[in-house]
């Protein structure tokens, strides 16, 4: 392997973990039974009661799409490696890879009397999400830094701090679910909105 | 990473995408419940049914591998990279993601008598795709063209007006699949091989 | 896209289709219903009854990692591009990609009195798969080669010939087993075998 | 292909291959059905009975995980192929692609009377797993040597040892499973969480 790019195998691992997650979520909005459907109205009302599948669809893939994103920005900063920062990733994959899970339980459960768990399941996978980033800049950033320069080593610790901003955010989201969940995953839905706005904004800096 | 290729890590989570989403439409393809089989007989007939799915598998693959291609074909005409031009890629992925739903809809529904919500869904995809393609050809040539050199903005901007030409017959396809699904359905697979052997002159010029 | 690999991407998007079809192979294997299992000894006769299905698989996974060391060793023959040679991969991951399917109804009917239509289907798809590996030769030879050098046309024009003795060897297969479709699942089981042996000896050179 | 990386393409693959292997797990997971869940406390009772399948979903995903990282550090020894460690690179593939079978059975069994039959599977594919290493090992070290250098020798006879420690360990837990499998498989769990300690202390020196 290249020594000028260590984390190039990391990077391609990651890289596959997130596209697969990205498009395995489509297998999860099953078609309608054909058995229902008598008329082409019946078929069009059965394509419109997917609304809440394609909600939660849309929502984990903006999800999937901007932690590629960020991941791809975070990885430019770095060019050493270590244990704990392989580590990281692998935690950081991990509340990536179980999102089909909570996305199919929000298509279920979202618009019905029992949200409250789909909604604070949903959030607190966005909790862990949020920790695995601190953990992964922390790594990249101590004991060692594997940061490539005093710049890079700035750019991670605003990420950190990002991350800290999002803990505090998901875990107020998933505690309100309880009592509010519709609201709640609309608010995720706006969240995740302004982080895209953000992370485009950032990066055209 | 290199900075002679900045968009490598792009490139292969794109790869990735259109690698699984060709992959995973062979699942949507059931094989005969063994409860409905009795003679070698019935399974051969079983097979035969199985048409609408083969044509619909067929006509999707193609589409996946032709955009593939183009976007191998594009991302050759780019040296540069922008937040714009990575979202647009993201919403690239997004059209292609989706289809294994349109192309179980269409298994399902091509061949009965409510086949024009299966049709004017899988066509509407492919006017967001062509959106998406306007889109990313956009954001390839301004503000600041990512472009190697005066020779593929030329080709970028060629692309960008086949993506207009694309997003007028699409809609007027899935227009008119309201009242004549089976025929659009049909059309779009010409149209599709159509642009398979443009795409194989042009890239040979 | 450094110059010194042209087919960099395509090595890359083949990858990543011989890998998820490899993968995806192991989810038609169903674990078998809670409620039809009483005791643990039911539980033992369920798992010896997927016999047909891990045999499929097996064959299966023993064809596509194959295919995969060949592609691996033909594109290291090869320093340049044509469309025809594009397109040539694109069919050839259409047979691998299809794959699944046959696999699953061999499983399902292998061991019951309507076996011909499964083993006839999965020889057919050999068949097309060295259809695409001629394709894939015949498109890197001429009208302009694209091999590296003497050498590599060499072992091109005899991959191409193994191309035309698998294509008449799995069309008899496909024949065959309309009238004895066991013995020639096993016949394949043992072909696969033989190209693996092959296939080590051969590289080894 | 570069010549100073002969292996980039197989840890392409390989990367493809864990990184989906990783990611199918999940689709395992199945959320409960919306018809037996007629009040919001039904659904956390659901959920909490999802607690085997998390079990087991976290073990296969740590195990995975591990075999990736352990993987990369392999290929970072080695600067030379040969067909038997492409196909030992196989064969250890072939182990960690069948995972989410054993995966699904467990989650199933494991807290039921007939839990050994999954158990005792579970820890035989950590058998072969076991054995695909120390094959993959053995075509990295002879009849001529494909690592780098002398440390990376005695680096990879290090691991081949490890391999037999394995194998001895995983055997003991297979034909224990017979009369223990609820104590195995928490065993296993243990097993993989200091081998998960011992990987990032030793990769750290």
């Amino acid at each position: 392997m290249a020594e000028s790019n260590v984390n190039s195998r990391l990077e391609a691992f990651c890289d596959g973990v997130f596209a697969i997650a990205l498009t395995l979520l489509i297998i999860d909005i099953k078609i309608p039974a054909s058995e229902t459907i008598n008329t082409t109205n019946d078929l069009w009302l059965a394509l419109q009661h997917l609304f809440p599948s394609v909600f939660a669809f849309l929502l984990t893939f903006i999800i999937i799409f901007i932690s590629w994103v960020n991941h791809h920005g975070t990885l430019k900063l770095i060019n050493k490696s270590s244990p704990a920062f392989i580590y990281a990733n692998g935690f950081l994959l991990l509340t990536i890879v179980v999102l089909p899970f909570p996305t199919a339980l929000l298509s279920e459960y979202l618009f019905t009397d029992h949200a409250a768990p789909a909604v604070v399941l949903y959030a607190a996978i966005n909790v862990l999400n949020a920790i695995a980033w601190i953990l992964l800049f922390r790594a990249a950033l101590k004991p060692n830094p594997l940061t490539k320069n005093e710049k890079a080593t700035l750019t991670a610790r605003a990420g950190q701090r990002n991350g800290y901003w999002a803990l505090a955010i998901y875990t107020l989201c998933a505690i309100l679910a309880f009592w509010f969940p519709q609201a709640v995953a609309f608010l995720l839905g706006a969240i995740w909105i302004i982080w895209l706005i953000y992370g485009i904004s950032v990066k055209a800096e």
